[in-house]
């Protein structure tokens, strides 16, 4: 599907059930909202599901690859071939996504947006899914000129809204998260943070995979460079990830998209999905009601984007991986929220007099 | 058992252990240490149960309930009646402790330690266990005098010790969550805060269920009176518990000392389960190896008695209800911990040359 047809197919929550699951959670034999965030999150998930019988059973983590032309800058502690080297193991089951996914039952897709290597489909044995979309061999370097063309970054944004749909309408999906593979993908996340959120390189910029001090201030002047070069255009999301974005963004984007327009609770992961929740947020601002932040990351820049967006971490526990592996652990709580809105009787149901 | 033989069978967890589980921490195939907590949560376990292949999936929530003499002070927005009611959701498994259980797989016990309506066993029908050990029903006013005597201090524990035991032994657990249901029970917990954390009324007092600011005022004068009439001693757990505490809060004590005893993680969840901590801490430094604080809830002093004993909150969602609800949540937090360290591959293993 096209981009503007998918943006046109993007409808708001059911604000409706909104107002019922409210009213429902203050009548719950409990003090009023005392289960806080997963009050919250239980009538989010009713308003995208239009039911107060939320269910999140049937779950997938898109995980998202590509590489990045920035890195020949020096902004990465990693050599750029453990990309293709952890999508191995992520198909092969191997990696702490797979482990974390089984943990919470969830199917694991693995996708080349734009990896440097190339591999084919047949190449990768394990149990998890493995999908071809290589749009190109890794970004170009973006401190130079744009990461990719306009029309590459829209193929990478449909790309994702067509793997995950693909997904959604087979297997009946109730709860998506997205994920990340790319070595040096905090660099073009960042400098898209940046450019939505006005902040300084030295406010956004955090050191990734864990760079030393010298490839700090190497990854700093990296993402300045890129904006300076590219002039990035805020008010053109596609502008915006074609100049200093990655393929795995634009396909984490429409990951999200494809939640949005299927009416499906998305979780995104830490900075690398941020980056692409604000593409998403950018092209469409209604895809946020279908959003929620699994953690914070450690990455200083991260819930910063969140904030733009509007949306608030459900964990918070020093994670720094991507992989989707915030989204994946903050599922179980959004479980939880939904057992609560299903299965917790009111006051009145229970038999107990409401106090007060 | 009796209290000092219990104190004599607790052991500190596998230090050699812990440190293998460090080791293999840094070879997993991912940056350094890139899970943040929950690496450290997944050392702790693999060092409480002696293994590098951790498993938390026979669990229970121990919710012991208790009434307070003190309620006749105003400190409370709910009758006292509510404590007893809630002991009947409880077992017939409406009410939210039992949505949340059965998500995380988890058995409900509830135990009447000390309610002043008591209730018979046969009387309450349901799937959960129901268990009797009231010891009186419901404790004195402690800002008039003791709330209990030191005898009935130690039977609070010991019920605690017995009932989580039994049912240890009877399931092989190796997960436990601590629970409690009181009306007013946020009074003792913060008088016991006070007495540890050395901090201010000001400082430690919340409005628990939700009092108006007049219940606020007569909440602190009860608990600045209550510490001023009892003197309770700080060195000595057993006083304190016994001059400012519940039976609840002892039989909590109890449950993680039992965890502690038998080499099983212990999910503390809120203020009260953490003025239960705060006991079992006192009583034996050790335990706290075998604690992991589930939640942060709004009440103001319950981080500062988290820190007093030095353990770190898994979740901080604004939950505040109590019920071992938070402690329940994060189980899966505490399973996905587990997971990484018995499923994720080394870099080696995995056959990715290691970086850096």
């Amino acid at each position: 599907m096209k981009l503007n047809e998918i943006l046109a197919g993007i409808k708001p929550v059911d604000k409706e059930m909104h107002k019922l699951a409210v009213e429902r959670t203050s009548q719950l034999i409990m003090p009023p909202r005392a289960m806080g965030r997963l009050n919250t999150i239980s009538e989010q998930v009713s308003a995208i599901q239009g039911t107060l019988k939320p269910v999140v059973d049937k779950r997938c983590v898109f995980v998202m690859a590509g590489d990045h032309g920035i890195v020949e800058e020096g902004v990465s502690a990693f050599p750029q071939e453990v990309t293709i080297h952890m999508i191995g193991a992520f198909v092969a089951g191997l990696a702490t996504i797979n482990a974390l996914a089984r943990h919470a039952h969830t199917r694991v897709v693995v996708a080349d947006i734009g990896t440097k290597a190339g591999i084919a489909e047949a190449e990768l044995k394990g149990d998890n899914r493995f999908v071809v979309r290589n749009i190109a061999k890794g970004t170009e370097n973006f401190a130079k000129g744009p990461a990719m063309t306009r029309e590459q970054a829209m193929q990478a944004i449909e790309a994702g809204f067509a793997i995950a749909s693909e997904e959604i309408q087979k297997h009946n999906l109730n709860l998506i998260a997205t994920g990340d593979m790319g070595i040096g993908n905090t660099t073009p996340s960042t400098a898209i943070g940046m450019v939505y959120t006005g902040l300084t390189v030295d406010q956004m910029t955090g050191r990734g995979s864990g760079i030393n001090d010298e490839s700090y201030t190497v990854k700093k002047n990296a993402i300045m460079k890129g904006l300076e070069v590219n002039s990035p255009d805020k008010a053109d999301a596609v502008d915006v990830l074609a100049k200093v974005g990655g393929y795995e963004i634009g396909a984490i984007a429409g990951v999200i998209l494809a939640g949005a327009y299927h009416g499906v609770t998305v979780m995104v992961d830490g900075i690398i999905s941020t980056a692409g929740a604000l593409i998403a947020y950018g092209l469409s601002p209604e895809s946020k009601e279908y959003m929620i932040a699994g953690h914070c990351s450690e990455e200083p820049g991260h819930v910063k984007m969140l904030e733009y967006i509007g949306i608030q971490p459900v964990l918070n526990l020093g994670m720094r991986l991507g992989e989707g592996t915030g989204a994946v652990v903050a599922m179980n709580v959004v479980d939880a929220a939904a057992s609560i809105m299903r299965e917790v009787a009111t006051f009145a149901e229970a038999g107990v007099a409401e106090a007060l």
